[in-house]
């Protein structure tokens, strides 16, 4: 028996199928214009890869802000219940999952079920977002992804304001001032790990702590959130796939 | 007797002459990238429109967020408590004072003799504040005093996201989806005016209601304004002039 899980987030989208086991496919594309069409697009991929026909998937649970979009889903569910279900599977010992996505950020606490107990979102505020590192990397005229390698073991720039919009003024500022691009950089990852840390203070973070969404690819900015947290976070291959991972779950369950 | 007071805000500075009775003249200028040049140029320029020489000025007060970078001045003086007097020699009527800068906001409650009750100010978020609308106007490739104008009676969009950032695409994708440049310049001055009532709302505002910084001089957010408050709002000629106002006044009781 095979389930499907799609996880429509702001920037991507993320498909997984699995056995009752283990996953045995992914897909990734980037959302676009139109989240319905994505999701069609994304079906077909991890139909194509996990080589199925829809006939032989047992039921598919759709998550992300993009969910109420799709037509082919068995069961919507909420992101932060199926992150919740995705991180438990990777690790049952984790109750903590920092989730930062291109759009919003959550911090959601675990019982040893995988069940929530708490969590906390901001979806309104671009600061703390994938969407503030993108930002910053464009002023910069660098991609998002080499904001990490960039930064290195530079010093970090202080950045004052927490704003997107403030902060990108610094950034100019700082640049003209003749700052370095590696100094630079670390600021701003200096600058998401304490707008997540106050989001995390304000939830409690529990051992173990997963971080997942597609900024935990980033590595410097799990080293700054592993020191400021005083532990050590996790992170998987599979970490921007966990709201996937946890639809598909609940999709076998049904 | 003739005092000056200088107020450097993130955008413009301006300056007054005061004689004790009235303002004899004013000056404004956009504060660059030095506070401190700016605020000596400022000075040069209020000295030759009241045809003075520092010798014959009694004494000179500093506000704004630029007034550290002064050293003529002869005392500084908060934004807040300039605000309070300036509106208070306005109007000795008005009780509630709506500022919204360049890159700030502000409310302020006044008593009868024009000392601060309370206050409340959101200088961390762009949102509701000159800079939204600078970026906004920037995105719709128009300048920011011609939102107003180009907004007139249309119905505002609704603009979802209060965060600059997030309003930004929305604006983007209202205008690729054939929206009137009419119906977003409206909806982004709505926006302002949600973003400015819900601090209102936290001080309290009390009859009568004074609207003063660069963007009051936006006629239709002033209305906005005064139909969701359900006052009728006061603006000045000399609106971005309060807070140097204030500190000419404060600076003639040295
Ligand atoms: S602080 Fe900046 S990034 Fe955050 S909501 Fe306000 S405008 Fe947006």
């Amino acid at each position: 028996m095979i389930s499907i899980g799609i996880d429509v987030g702001s920037v991507a989208a993320k498909a997984v199928a699995f056995n009752g086991e283990k996953i045995m496919a992914t897909a990734i594309i980037p959302t676009g214009w139109s989240p319905k069409e994505s999701g069609n697009r994304l079906l077909e991929e991890i139909l194509n890869k996990s080589q199925l026909t829809l006939d032989e998937v047992h039921a598919i649970v759709g998550t992300g802000y993009g969910r109420v979009s799709l037509d082919f889903i068995n069961k919507k569910v909420t992101e932060i219940t199926c992150h919740g279900r995705g991180a438990h599977f990777i690790n049952p010992e984790i109750r903590t999952v920092i989730d930062i996505g291109g759009q919003d950020s959550k911090v959601i606490r675990l019982n040893e079920s995988g069940l929530v107990m708490d969590f906390l979102m901001n979806d309104k505020c671009a600061a703390g977002t994938g969407r503030f590192l993108q930002v910053m990397a464009n002023t910069m005229e660098m991609d998002v992804s080499q904001l990490s390698e960039t930064a290195g073991d530079a010093k970090p720039e202080n950045i004052n304001s927490m704003c997107t919009v403030f902060a990108e003024s610094e950034v100019i500022s700082l640049m003209a001032e003749g700052a370095s691009k590696e100094s630079i950089a670390a600021g701003l990852l200096q600058s998401v790990c304490n707008k997540t840390y106050s989001l995390v203070s304000r939830v409690g973070a529990e051992d173990q702590v997963f971080f997942s969404g597609g900024v935990s690819q980033n590595p410097l900015l799990k080293k700054y959130l592993s020191d400021k947290l005083g532990v050590e976070i996790q992170v998987s291959d599979l970490s921007q796939f966990i709201g996937a991972i946890g639809a598909a779950i609940i999709a076998y369950e049904l």
